[in-house]
């Protein structure tokens, strides 16, 4: 097959607009589906879903199966692309579960009775999963129909991965690309369309994404808790030992006084310090939005610096002692607290959590023992934008919108582009259709026409590109 | 009546020698009713005990009643002393209710079948409320019962005041007082067995009791839980701040930072400081028995004087975020802890949790709130020790003991201490006969016999000089 030329692009692209309505309700379809998969009765409606997708994928030539894991099956469909293909092979992932739905009263219509309605931005469809991730995922669906339909068929060599566990934890994932390392691992990148665009006339590319160190720490003082009348003033506190220590994880600068947390934290270039300003993120509307006024942080860097390009600590949860109504006067025997840190490409999840149990430990009055445990460990993840797949998506967007795509951070983590990249080598291309205020996991979830639209033929304009077009 | 002279008084002694058995037995015959009275089912105990307190006052020559109130009843008995008596008109209080006695099975018998066996002092006596309060109460009953049986009789001007509310925080005691005024007011003095001796040797009048603020603040931050990922880095995290700002209540020297707060704290007499170090105090051992081996508190005193007359500062309660198993990235809408001092004498209450509000709020950063509630706001109390109740006292007990007592503090509180001043302008003299190990509000609860046998001489020897003798 040759390389797709521009003309036969401009007709799929046709194709794609003429065959909307045909798309929109194709979504629709699957939006019906309530593929809850946090709730054990919507067990069947994740094995529908997945049918539903095997039976798309191999209504356009793919070999799909549906492949059963500890929890919700997993759907993997091949289309090896035609016989002198030598692009890459494209892994698409994705999932077809979605998050559960209360508080139901909070919805203006039935969540998996999808409606089109208009809003500011032209036409919008709302559903639980019309963006996360049904939505995103049926336009790269809808590009390869298109391609399959006209234009001489699928360009490109395809595997589709659509997993059913991603909104608990995607906890069979590993499990199974471990098991099917051989098949998967031929890939040569994975396209997750998962995450969002600047705004509705700007298209991004996400090319970071951080990670994460999650400990708990508990302090233990006394045996047994105490009167705080008869050993005020002469037995250790862990309560107040604990917020002595964890008081001192921030300077009054922001910085995070972890010894060596900054080490290998590498500055973003000044060219994507440049983009990033030059984009006018504003800060002041984002925190108005959460009844703030007044950004923390590291001094001295901008705001999308701090989001996407700085390491955090936060302490996510705290407890010890009486905890009731009224007061007791106790002095508790301990005392605990969830530490997180959001780390920055080349940090090392491991080392952190190293150097938090040193800060810890090193603080610890006389008495008082801390024991640790661990939750969470990611690196973050800076994509290579220099890479043919990235320059390929960048350019896809940026003829599809006639401006220049975005290099977006992601100040939280997408485990799957962890896992993709340490079970199979695949690093990961994130390109994403969502907005702001799409209400992700909120009721009335919805995605703008404009976006599915754009999306679709932005997929049709990736996978010519893939195609060497 | 003469005042008692020595002839009598050692006539009431050799009465009380002779007659312990039936004192004991006395004592048991109160410590078989299971009156709990945190517990509705044993309601009717309460009663029974009320009941039991008013048939010996008055077999004694009191005027006495059972007196409901909107919990368990109030024994108030009155005896008006010979008519030419001249001291002072005595308030004896105490409680009749006992604690739960839960956990059961670690009781080595039943707990209102009360024991008599062998330790290392003599005889003792295990039960609940073998010590606490109805073996300290019964010394007093006892040394009225010699006074009453031989000598002459009761030779002082007493009321007692029995409650049955003290384990679940007297909270129907200060309406008692309040309507009952004009009725009790009349006292000189209010004498209370509930506190301890140094050692079972040596006597001891608690003459200082520390005080109390209790505050609980709220941080609150965004108007909602926010995703870590998303918003670490620009949005406030009100545990990080509050760990901050009470990390902070403590100097490197264990000092309060609130400023002012020791502005009205007074240093101890050097005479009073001569006799506490005298006393030859063992914080190791102290610490050791709770697992603990290192003193925090002020740097520069010693450990009595950080236990009794030094302020304190302790985090009894801490709790924000996401405590549960795992992992939850969530930065908290919210963060509270409930802070309490430790005052001394001279320390006023009200203004410390002012100080307490004002430390928190000049320290929180923007966007922060705090809101604050208090549930406890106690004076700290020091006894002057050069009352002729004190005096009386100290001699009556180093006269029994043949040797000197100790003025002893106390670092907890005494909310009836502070109600019968702050209701009826009435000193208390506090004079206890427990050990620190009697397991007062424990299984196995016990009261030494050496200590009851000494307890009801020494009740008799202080009516001694309060008549004059």
């Amino acid at each position: 097959m040759p390389v797709p030329t521009q003309a036969t692009l401009d007709k799929v692209l046709a194709h794609v607009d003429a065959t909307l309505p045909q798309a929109r309700d194709t979504l629709f379809d699957l939006l019906r589906i309530p593929s809850i998969s946090a709730q054990p009765a919507h067990a069947a409606d994740c094995q529908r879903a997945a049918a539903w997708w095997r039976d798309q994928l191999t209504g356009l030539g793919f070999e799909a199966t549906v492949r059963p894991t500890a929890g919700h099956p997993v759907v993997v469909g091949h289309f090896a692309g035609p016989g002198d293909y030598t692009g890459p092979h494209i892994l698409f992932y994705g999932h077809y579960d979605v998050q559960p739905v209360d508080p139901l009263d909070l919805w203006h219509s039935p969540p998996f009775d999808p409606q089109l309605v208009d809003g500011p931005h032209g036409k919008r469809y709302v559903a639980r999963g019309a963006v996360d991730d049904k939505g995103q995922t049926l336009m790269f669906l809808e590009a390869l129909r298109a391609w399959h339909s006209t234009g001489g068929g699928i360009p490109a060599r395809i595997t589709v991965l659509i997993e059913g566990e991603e909104e608990v934890g995607s906890v069979n994932l590993d499990p199974f690309l471990t098991a099917n390392k051989q098949e998967l691992a031929v890939a040569d990148v994975a396209l997750i369309s998962d995450t969002g665009m600047w705004d509705v006339n700007t298209p991004a590319v996400s090319t970071r994404l951080r990670g994460m160190t999650y400990a708990e720490v508990t302090l233990k003082a006394a045996n047994r808790d105490l009167h705080s009348g008869i050993y005020g003033g002469s037995a250790l506190n862990p309560i107040n030992a604990l917020t002595k220590i964890l008081g001192d994880l921030h300077d009054e600068n922001g910085r995070i006084q972890l010894p060596g947390f900054y080490d290998r934290v590498v500055p973003v270039s000044n060219a994507q310090r440049a983009q990033w300003d030059s984009m006018g993120f504003d800060e002041k509307a984002f925190l108005g939005s959460i009844g703030l006024a007044h950004p923390v942080g590291e001094r001295g860097y901008s705001a999308l610096e701090r989001l996407w390009a700085r390491p955090t600590a936060d302490i996510n949860g705290i407890w010890g002692g009486y905890t009731g109504a009224g007061s007791k006067t106790v002095i508790a025997s301990e005392a605990s607290a969830k530490v997180s840190f959001r780390l920055v490409p080349n940090q090392d999840p491991g080392e952190v959590f190293e150097q938090f149990q040193r800060f810890v430990t090193e603080r610890l009055p006389p008495d008082a023992t801390a024991t640790f445990a661990e939750y969470a460990r990611a690196p973050g993840i800076e994509v290579n934008v220099d890479s043919p797949h990235v320059r390929a998506a960048l350019d896809a967007l940026g003829e599809e919108y006639a401006k220049p795509a975005v290099l977006m951070g992601c100040g939280g983590s997408i485990p799957v582009v962890t896992s993709l990249k340490s079970i199979l080598g695949v690093d990961s291309l994130l390109v994403g259709f969502g907005l702001d205020d799409d209400q992700v996991h909120s009721p009335n979830e919805k995605f703008e026409e404009a976006c599915y639209h754009h999306g679709i033929r932005s997929h049709v304009r990736l996978l010519a590109k893939f195609a060497g077009g």
